[in-house]
């Protein structure tokens, strides 16, 4: 038996010891065809109706932070988790593990987000379960929201059909929400306060999904938009790299055209991070048909939550396996999977 | 708005405490048809199919005890809370958060735990999270389950039918779990090891749900299990009173047909115990129409998880909204809610 390492912030990071983890143990542990892809919803067919089940537990730090709080980020986490499968989000569940002496007043906000959140976007929190662990068990409150959606009957996403040319899409800038609990937490005194983008993504990718099949382009054109996947924890670096990950084909981002607010990069480069390994929660990265890029760019900047979105990069023949980034000086430099947990608690 | 005092180990105890949470604030919050009856599991019709959709977070300590570990515990506790409302547990969610510094080996057990269960139950682990905090952050380990199960299409479970004369039954003795992970925790030295009876129900409660329909009785038996609920936190008679909460009918025990082992009994003695709020993982307690509750004895004692089962009261007209027992020494009394945590972190 190999001697693992025990566990280190970065096996929850979302980067390379969280992937090591997942493939090493529970893979192994858990193998069966369902969970193997490893998407961030697992598919069912029962009955011949498609569902996506997904689970994510929030341990965010602090709990209130600009832009949202642990409530609003556990409704919309597991939102978007279902909804980058093509799935309409139907209802999830609610399952808390409060600390002993926690105020009721602030359980009493956490849950009141919560409600609004899922209101807002038509999900019911249709079960739940509390624990209570003694004062020092566990940091205040963690929430795990685990989520049914029924999958758009024509939504057939297939990472397999990728192929040179095809475009990246990202719906906005990112590092928002990294940016806002950091600085919420550090109390960094940052000039200007940066809001998490922590949204609800059902509403948007579902317009896109659906002007894509009823629009301009043939009934087939779900095939087209061929990957989604929101950015969260590992930034948007870790989801490319998980992409091309032992495939025969890479990446190419331009620098330029990667959406980041200034306020972002000033507060990047001050504190030595690199926006492109920064937790998000409310972006989303596509991979389209090179012929419908333009079109799916366009409806996504019909919607609130993209109109600052742009193509970002393509993929390439080579290097296999790799996401290369043009920089602002014009030189490349190949963008690896986070390794360490440079911001934990995030989400 | 009222003033509410904070968090308490018995807001989470499974007792009245918990019941007040769930009514004054997640009702009021996340109010919706499907979670306002408070079972087991929510129950979702998808295209003309019923799913059981449920979550539990399992924060038992120690991690190991006689009988079980959190891993088992976590796939057991979730197919039980579906297998009581007549679902085929198919899959469930494995959301972990782990304290850093946490053993890989430890993990790994836990782990192995989890995987053997669900195989063992035909159950796949079709999803996952891990997040890690920091040391201190949490105490170990924590699960969170959710799972989905598919109602049997000739089950309807309907409480509202319960009148005087049905019969409650029980699988067997109470109050091993509790016992087991308190003497684990404790280092009580307990002259003899009382193992937890942590255990997936489904086949059992299939094969009751089957016979009964198939066998003797009429085709429309299911409507005679009135009612099926696993008794976790809080114990037989947190279950029993929620039963008749609000009802115009009461539940009449009698303590000598009560299964409950010596070494259970003698422990309970000594640490100044009630069984009848000690938690279990592996019992159900069903209501049952009087005219077929032999026939569900009958089959429950013919597997392995029932052998002991027992008739062990009955609804009654008076008191209403109240539990009562008839005591050994002869007497009644009543069994109340628990009102406090007797045990904290059993499941």
């Amino acid at each position: 038996m190999d001697l693992k390492q025990n566990i280190s912030l970065a096996h929850g990071s979302g980067g390379k010891l969280t992937h090591d983890l997942i493939k090493d143990l529970f893979l192994e542990k858990f193998k069966n065809p369902i969970l193997s892809p490893l998407t961030d919803s697992a598919i069912l067919n029962i009955n011949g109706a498609y569902l996506a089940f997904t689970t994510d537990t929030y341990v965010v730090k602090p709990l209130f932070f600009p832009g949202g709080d642990i409530g609003k980020l556990a409704v919309c986490g597991t939102i978007n988790d279902l909804a980058v499968m093509g799935a309409n989000p139907i209802c999830i569940s609610c399952g808390l593990v409060i600390e002993e002496g926690f105020e009721y007043k602030i359980l009493e906000q956490i849950i009141d987000s919560m409600g609004k959140t899922a209101l807002d976007t038509g999900v019911q929190v249709v079960t739940g379960d509390t624990k209570v662990v003694e004062k020092g068990g566990c940091d205040g409150i963690f929430i795990n929201t685990s989520g049914i959606g029924l999958v758009k009957s024509e939504c057939r996403l297939l990472p397999e059909d990728i192929q040179v040319g095809d475009k990246i899409i990202l719906n906005g800038p990112i590092g928002d929400h990294g940016i806002a609990v950091l600085s919420a937490r550090e109390n960094l005194g940052l000039s200007s306060e940066i809001k998490s983008d922590c949204a609800p993504l059902w509403d948007l990718i579902s317009q896109v999904l659906d002007t894509s099949k009823n629009g301009e382009a043939k009934a087939s054109h779900y095939n087209k938009i061929k990957f989604m996947r929101d950015i969260t924890r590992g930034g948007l670096a870790t989801i490319l790299n998980e992409i091309v990950d032992e495939k025969s084909f890479g990446i190419r981002l331009k620098e330029k055209d990667i959406p980041v607010r200034e306020e972002v990069k000033g507060a990047c480069e001050i504190l030595g991070f690199d926006p492109l390994y920064i937790a998000n929660e409310g972006k989303v990265v596509l991979v389209v048909a090179s012929e419908d890029a333009p079109l799916v760019l366009r409806e996504m900047r019909r919607h609130p939550l993209g109109e600052d979105a742009q193509i970002i990069g393509e993929i390439v023949s080579e290097p296999e396996g790799k996401v290369c980034l043009k920089t602002l000086a014009g030189g490349t430099r190949i963008v690896d999977m986070m390794t360490r947990d440079q911001l934990p608690r995030i989400c």
